[in-house]
């Protein structure tokens, strides 16, 4: 049964069909429970599932569909129920919104995992069986368990990437035992996660290398984000001359690319997690069986992580890059990021311009 | 410089030339060294290792080629610094035969993964430069180091498989610490490493699924070998009924398989170890990013680990089911072995047919 009222208050910006062409949407969300929290988003970041599903890539968009899930914003109604949030907190939402709060998974605060399939925030079938919708949008009603504290003093601009962006690169560090000085980190790839596993990366006292296609981004890699050195993929030199120095790579990168030459630099039970999302994963069997290397793969989070990662960014100081846009530059942003002309992140200025 | 010494006294079988037919041979062994161990060979298990370098599949086989590391004996002579072994002890010597013994892997007793890279007992270069001969032989000359005790009423024709087989399987089900009574193990393939890895597991409390192409070698797995259940891999209903049941798969698979359809029977978390050589490994992105799965390699394992699971074996009655062979056989069971006509390890009566 819906629980969706007549009232269309929630003002949005919705793709109506696979163009993937974003415009003003009005909706309904649902009436506060006693376990939920109403949010006024303030900010929401431009993350690439938002390309995917308002274009369809995979199949099941559900239209209109309002896309984004790096939302922050402010406490503006409490159910009664709710306890860990009052009115006028800051508190954001991530890439889920509910889950089953019963099984192992979520028991254990990995509700991502959860067994009977945690629901996306957006384009996501809810219990109820409305369809959820995202970030690009006034406000949002979301059960307190999937909302997060945002430290005080923590800008909410900075904070909208670290909910999808900075979490996916977080888990698999933490779950790689990566915060440990004195490791060696590769990150392949330096959009919006690539640049938050650099930053993480520093933070937690490690050796960074980024491995990017182009050499355009290297001084800012060095400089800006403080990696210790930038290698160009194709140059074959360079790659031989790091091969088994690494612990750990994380690979943001999205676009086809060889995996062998990255494996080889592996020390001997190394890890390269998968956190972008090529069309194939192809290697040589020896990549994996010489030196016990290991492929995993990731996405996003847990609340227990998120809400330690939030913690830790904003007790290191550590901000995203981000490009603050209008909702209306919603549609070139999403292009622009297509064409990965972006550093590092688009953020949207829900509060200032949603009218 | 080469510590070989003319008195050719050692006989065995070797290739000539990449057709990998085997005939007999006499070469000389290195002259006993004070930290040497020499051993009158009585069984060597025929492993797929023995096919790829006397047919130079890898392209760096160097002729005469002497196959076999699966090497069981007695010993009969020790060097003055050896007090681990006296004559008359029953050793195994497994797939490598030195290493630098001063490095960080060496240090672990992880000898196989020696930053300078340790010797194979065949096929290899010493570092005094002579090429390693492996176990189709009549004696072998090693460094105590690399040999292993094989435990008291052990027989020695069913010691052979484990030195290299037994710990391929080992290694990696206690790297993943799947030696703990009720998780769920799937093995692919059911040859000698297969074979090994079922009855591992029923040791440790598994519950083990068997894999294979075809349906042939059910009513052994589920009665000889004690599986718990054997699927034909191409039957999708009874793939789709076990989605997401299993704890870790080891694939000993050598020939090319997809990845995909096993790694939806991983749990969140689950683990794929490679143990086999197909061509390639080629599977979805989501196949590892969804539950956080991971595909990893392993190749045989550490000295600690091997005489840990000699141990093992024996203090639980854990025998290979092997089929024994009169070198005069070579040949044939090489060829067997490329059908994977064998139930499940050869292995060579040394002793008695080596003249």
């Amino acid at each position: 049964m819906s629980s969706e009222i007549a009232n269309e208050d929630c003002i949005g910006w919705a793709a109506r069909d696979p163009s993937g062409l974003l415009s003003p949407y009005k909706f309904s969300r649902r009436a506060l429970g006693s376990d939920d929290v109403s949010l006024k988003i303030t900010h929401c970041g431009v993350c690439y599932a938002d390309v995917i599903w308002t274009r369809n890539k995979f199949g099941d968009a559900k239209y209109p569909l309002v896309p984004g899930h790096e939302i922050v914003g402010i406490v503006k109604e409490v159910g009664s129920n709710v306890d860990r949030f009052k009115v006028g907190d800051h508190i954001g939402v991530g890439t889920y919104v509910n889950s089953c709060r019963d099984c192992e998974y979520c028991n254990d605060k990995l509700e991502v995992h959860c067994v009977k399939g945690s629901v996306f925030t957006f384009n996501g079938v809810d219990v109820d069986g409305t369809i959820t919708k995202g970030g690009y949008s006034s406000y949002i009603v979301v059960h307190e368990r999937y909302c997060f504290r945002i430290p005080d003093n923590y800008p909410l601009r900075f904070a909208a990437p670290l909910l999808c962006a900075g979490i996916t690169v977080y888990t698999p560090m933490m779950r790689h035992n990566m915060n440990h000085p004195g490791k060696s980190l590769g990150v392949i790839g330096l959009g919006g996660l690539g640049h938050l596993a650099v930053k993480f990366g520093k933070a937690f006292g490690l050796n960074v290398t980024v491995f990017s296609t182009s050499i355009s981004k290297k001084e800012e890699a060095l400089s800006l984000l403080g990696a210790d050195k930038f290698v160009v993929s194709s140059d074959q030199q360079e790659m031989t001359a790091l091969a088994k120095s690494l612990d750990f790579i994380i690979d943001t990168a999205s676009g086809d690319h060889p995996f062998d030459p990255y494996m080889s630099l592996l020390k001997t039970a190394g890890v390269l997690v998968l956190v972008g999302a090529p069309s194939e994963v192809k290697l040589s069997p020896l990549s994996l069986i010489m030196g016990m290397r290991t492929i995993s793969g990731s996405a996003t989070g847990g609340t227990k992580h998120t809400q330690e990662m939030l913690d830790f960014c904003a007790a290191n100081k550590i901000y995203p890059e981000v490009e603050i846009i209008p909702i209306q530059y919603a549609n070139e942003a999403l292009e622009r990021l297509i064409k990965k002309d972006v550093k590092y992140r688009f953020v949207i200025d829900v509060e200032n311009s949603l009218k």
